[in-house]
Parts: C-alpha cells; sequence; structure tokens
C-alpha cells in the first residue's frame, strides 16, 4: 500500500432541509459577508436561493450575489467574482448549484487571497504550474447535482476560452468548509443531467480502481461497493426521480467517490478525464459525463491487456459477471457491461453523438498535451500518439 | 435514509514512517507545548516515545511525559494529566498508542477546558449527562493499536473505579486532529491484542449494520466491504505477523469502522457494547474485544428473529454464504460464521472462558441501567431482563 496523507475537514449537513442551516452554520463560522454563487438562474426560480438568502439574513450575514456560471465554467466570471469580493470586503462564498458553481467558487476563494492573476493556478506545461494557492476564503456548498464530488473534493476545473484551454488544479486549502446536501433539491434534474451526473461518479471510482498500484483490499473494496451503489441506484432515479431514497444514496455515492478515500493507498491513473476534458473545451455543450461515457470504454480496450484479470475481478463484482477462466476474454466483458451501462442511462457511445468528428483530433492534441504532458496515466503509460488511438476509435 | 451531519476533520498521515512527521505538522498548526501520553512503557522500550520526542525537540515543542495508561483506562490518571496540563501551560496532547491511550488523552484535552471534574462527562443516569465538554485541547495519535477507532472517532471510554462505572462519552470536539498511523509500529502486536482488535473493529461495524433503519445501500455497502475486508486480512495478521500490507489494510479498516462514514444515514444499535462493558469493568483483565466476542454471538441469537432477512443477507455478503430460502435458517448459519470467525482468530466463545460466573450477572444489570437505561437497543428494544437472558445465554 502507499503513504497517504488524507483529510476531508468538511462539514456535511445531509437530508432533508439541510439547506436551511447555512445561516447558523456560517454564523458559527464566524463569517459575516458571503458571495452567492450560482448559476443559470433555476436556483432562483425554484425559491431555493431565496431560502439561502433568507437563512443568512436570519443571522445577519450580509451578501452580494453572482449567477450566471456555466457548464464547464470560466475564468472571465471568476476575475469579475473576484473583484467583487475584493469591494465588498467578503470573507465567504457560497456556492449554489452543481460542480461548475463549485469549481467556479473555489477559484474565486484562492484567487481572492492572492495578488496575481487566478488563471495562474490553473496555467501549466505539463506539472508545472505557474503558482499555487497560498490562501483561500471559506467555501460553503449547497449542492443541487450530484456528479462531481466538488462539494468535498481538493479539485477544480476551469476553462480559459481565450486559449482555448480547460485545466484543473487541486489544493487541500479548496476543499469546502461546510457542504448542505439534500436529495430533495436534486428531484428536478433533467435526465441527462442526472445521467451525466451517475457517469461522473461512475468515472471518479474508474480512475482510482485501474491504477499501476497493485491490490489494496480495503480501498478496492470502497471502490467496488460504491460503484455496485451506482449500478444499481442510477437506474432507480432516472426510473423515479422523486425516489428519495434513491436520490440520496446517489447523492451520497458521488461525495464518497471524489472526496479521496476511494483513493487511500493507491496510485490513480485520471488519463481518460484528461481525454475528456479536451471534448469539452473544444465545444462546451459536450457534457463531462457524456464525454467521459465515450471515452472510457475506448481508454479500456486500447489498455485491459496491460492487466487483464484487473478488468476480469472489476467485472465479477461491479457486474456480477462470471468467470470463465479466459481473463482476457473477461475483461472484454467487463468493458462490454461498462458501455452498456452508460448507454443504458442514456449516454451517448461514440463521439459522432456528441458531434466530434474525425477532423477534430488533431485539434485536441496540442492542448492535451499542455495539460497532461507527453505521457500521462498509471494503469498504463499513455502517449499522445496513444491519445490520437483512443480518439479515433471512439470516433 | 436518516438526516445526518457527517465531519472527520482529522489529518491522518498514513505509511511507513508517518510518524516522523509528527513535530512538523505539531508545529503547523501553532501547537508549543505537549504532554506526552502513553501506555506501560512498550512504547519506551521500542524507541518509538524517543523518536517522536526527537521530532518534537527537532522544532522546538517542548514536552511533558505521562505513562501508565492501563487497558480500560481509569479516570484517576485523567486527573493526574489535567493536574499537569494546567501547571505546565500545555496546548496539545499527544497520545501514543492504543484506544486506551487516546480515550484517556481525550478525557484530558476537554478536562483541561473545563472547571468541574472530568468524570462530569462520563458521569450520567440513562442519556443525560451532569456536563459536556465546551472546549479541547488539540489532540494528535500515534497510533500502535488498530482496533478502537480512537484515532477518528469523537468517543471516548473510561472506567472510574470508586464507583466500578465504565461510560462511554462522545463530542466532535474529540475527534483528533492529528492521527500518525504506521503500520509497522502493529507488528509487534501479540497475537492476542491483535485477534482482540480486528474483534473489535468487526462489532463496530456489526453494532451499525444491525439497528432498525431499513436498507441504505451506499452505506450498507461500506459496512459489508469493510467487514469482508477484516474477515479476509485478520487471518493474515495473524499467520504473518510482518505482512506490511495485511497490517496496513487492518489499520485503516479499523479508523473506517468507526469514524462514522459506516453509520452515515443509519440508526445505530450499541446494545451489544453496552453489554460488555459491564464486563470489563467487572475485571478490567477481560478485554473489549474478547468480551464482544463472547457478547456479538448471544445477543444476535436473541435478537435475529426481529429482522431474520437482515442476517441472512450479511451471511450472504460477508461470509459469502448461499441462501436455503429459509430466512431463519440462513441468519442461524449468519450467526455461526461470525462465531467461528471469532473462534478462528484465537476469541473466546462463553463468559466462562473470561473468568465470568453465572452469580456476577445479577452484578453487571444494576450498573448496566446506570449507563444504558430501562431500555436500549435499536435493531430491538433489550429491557434489563433481556439482557440477564443474553448474558446467562453466553455462560
Amino acid at each position: 500500500m502507499e503513504n497517504f496523507e488524507y483529510c476531508v475537514p468538511t462539514d456535511f449537513m445531509f437530508g432533508r432541509g439541510a439547506e436551511s442551516q447555512i445561516g447558523a452554520k456560517l454564523a458559527g463560522a464566524g463569517i459575516k459577508r458571503v458571495l452567492v454563487h450560482y448559476g443559470k438562474g433555476s436556483v432562483v426560480r425554484s425559491g431555493l436561493l431565496g431560502r439561502i438568502i433568507a437563512s443568512l439574513d436570519a443571522v445577519g450575514i450580509e451578501h452580494a450575489e453572482l449567477g450566471g456560471v456555466r457548464p464547464n465554467p470560466e475564468v472571465g466570471l471568476v476575475r469579475q467574482a473576484i473583484e467583487t469580493v475584493r469591494n465588498r470586503g467578503i470573507d465567504g462564498i457560497v456556492a449554489v448549484g452543481g460542480g461548475s458553481v463549485i469549481d467556479s467558487a473555489k477559484a474565486v476563494a484562492a484567487g481572492a487571497r492572492y495578488e496575481g492573476d487566478v488563471w495562474d493556478f490553473y496555467s501549466h506545461e505539463g506539472r508545472g504550474y505557474v503558482d499555487l494557492p497560498q490562501g483561500a476564503l471559506p467555501i460553503a456548498c449547497v449542492l443541487t447535482i450530484p456528479a462531481a464530488g466538488s462539494e468535498a473534493s481538493a479539485f477544480t476545473v476551469l476553462t480559459d476560452d481565450a486559449s482555448g484551454l480547460k485545466s484543473s488544479m487541486g489544493s487541500e486549502l479548496l476543499r469546502p468548509r461546510f457542504s448542505f446536501m439534500n436529495p430533495e433539491l436534486t428531484m428536478t434534474l433533467p435526465p441527462y443531467q442526472t445521467a451525466c451526473g451517475c457517469t461522473d461518479m461512475f468515472a471518479h471510482l474508474l480512475e482510482r480502481y485501474f491504477s499501476e498500484s497493485p491490490d489494496v483490499p480495503v480501498t478496492d473494496g470502497i471502490i467496488t461497493s460504491l460503484m455496485r451503489t451506482i449500478r444499481v441506484e442510477a437506474p432507480r432515479v432516472l426510473e423515479s426521480p422523486h425516489d428519495y431514497d434513491a436520490r440520496a444514496n446517489i447523492m451520497w455515492a458521488a461525495m464518497l467517490a471524489h472526496c479521496g478515500v476511494a483513493g487511500c493507498g493507491r496510485l490513480e491513473d485520471w488519463a481518460t478525464h484528461g481525454l475528456e476534458h479536451e471534448l469539452s473545451a473544444h465545444d462546451s455543450r459536450i457534457a463531462h459525463g457524456a464525454g467521459l461515457a465515450v471515452m472510457f470504454p475506448a481508454w479500456m480496450r486500447y489498455v485491459y491487456r496491460t492487466n487483464p484479470g484487473r478488468f476480469a475481478r472489476y467485472g465479477s463484482e461491479v457486474f456480477g459477471l462470471g468467470t470463465s477462466g479466459d481473463e482476457e476474454a473477461d475483461a472484454r466483458r467487463a468493458i462490454e457491461a461498462t458501455q452498456r451501462f452508460f448507454i443504458s442511462l442514456g449516454m451517448p457511445a461514440m463521439l459522432g453523438e456528441l458531434g466530434v468528428v474525425e477532423g477534430d483530433i488533431e485539434g485536441f492534441l496540442p492542448t492535451l498535451r499542455v495539460n497532461k504532458g507527453e505521457i500521462f496515466g498509471s494503469f498504463k503509460k499513455i502517449s499522445i500518439e496513444d491519445a490520437r488511438e483512443i480518439y479515433r476509435a471512439a470516433l
């Protein structure tokens, strides 16, 4: 088992009405003036934003509001938010939404404590970032989309439209201080967004399960247990969007899939996330989960011969497939089962369904090289040449 | 799923040499003067204490030392430690040892910030404590015995020899700030202590799995996954005490079994821990794990008819038992498998093996009533009369 450090200090309030505690919790932490950050305005129309502001008002916490965070959030709005935070003497960020809003809030929280431009945290050649956060304002999340796990993770992904780069950054300073998780808030999520979220959380577990690490039974068991939960509960939420327990299981599984507990003692891979980020950077209408649904099976087929036994075991433990004695055949069945699972949720299988054509691939490779370097991944080392092959196979 | 709040802010340093980071981590947290608290002196003889003090010295953290914590720690030494903390202006507690040492350190950490007597936190009639901690000094653990999960939990158990009471207390203020977990430090644990630890961590999962709550797939999956890990890895550490990976899996599983993640969204039971505490309060030579190995199967046989399906499923998922269509028969097989597992680790099956005789039982009931009330438990409500029957059945 690899040495590791693990610390998730986030205070999770989970269940019906969880968001009503936000005022009291933030006041208890000494927070006095917050930026309420959100997306398209559905949280305004649903009345959620109003309830949050009422909870803040009730304890005398002042607030500014900034909506408009888009899927695949862009650095421009972050810069605008940082200005507001500085001008208004704001000492906490409240993110109301899904992973995009929380990722944007994390950038604001760190950027507000930084003299340079916030994109410095995301800008790098290979592994070397221009700069790292040295501090961050406290972040509280009111989660409305279970998917990215950003409500607990140290990570944020941002896009810079000017350069066409989509880049991720991690810092323990960015773990949210509070996360309010009310499964009822997710009941009105459209089926496609629900399915994209389920695919994304499942993919976070795949990135951790498939690496060069030998077996780590305690962690592997948690990974496959969470995968089974998603495999069973995702179809339930799609079939019965108002099933509270199904929504609750999915919501909590999404957090556990990406808070780090599913990676303790293991190396991780993250090649496929790298491959996908180029798709949604290329066309911001491509949902991250949909891109992953296409790229994961393609990556699996390219790499599984490196350790077919691992794939066979995954098929057995997660999809209940039997073992035939032929590990390569079992591995291929596990990959087919993975793709069938994504398709059953309504996800695409091929790049063409996302509007990506062969001629686009060469355009992905230069930014992929900037983001991931010449060689990346862990289960199998992937070169830019390999990446081209994987994209082609996914057409 | 039940509403819940979950927050484990502990910073875990896990792996070979983890304890060498203690000076730097404590200095980074602004801690200047610590009490190093430990048990019988094996940590002195092994050189561990010397290494910890060297790490503290290297960053200029002053220290006082207080050893002598016994298994089933007693409040007298805690009072002595609180005196030292106050006289020396100490601002942090370093616990070097297992659950007993950490539980004692938690009492010191809270007692030092309290004007009254520390036993007030443990003293209660039924559910009402005399007082609750309002603050606590930061605690750092260097764990040497994986078992109690106290390195992450909010709980502490203490004994008062004067009254014969053994009582538990929980407060989120008592979660350790840092836990240094080096599996190498556990390689020299004697087999009996190793087995008691494995039984204890397994029992922490049983208390969470068997309650009146309906299924919570995401959490139930984590529970049964951790149980399987312990079922497989516990025999390995007993067979090969120097197997680093087996020790590492057991050590991390023990933490996860009791940090709270295995209970999210579920009610919990804790009747059997209550029944056991009377045994080790009666005779402090009785190891908590050994007492649990006897009391759990006895409790199971008494209560399983309340929900035999839950027991049948446990038998299937944890012990790989088939299902016969007769849930009660399957449940009984699961209980037998549990007891066989404990026996295979070298644990006792009957109270007689622990020196407890029929005449002792009546003496357990008055303190059990003080600690747990007239009715306790969740899977099935247990009365003091029921408790007598369960003790008798375990003779």
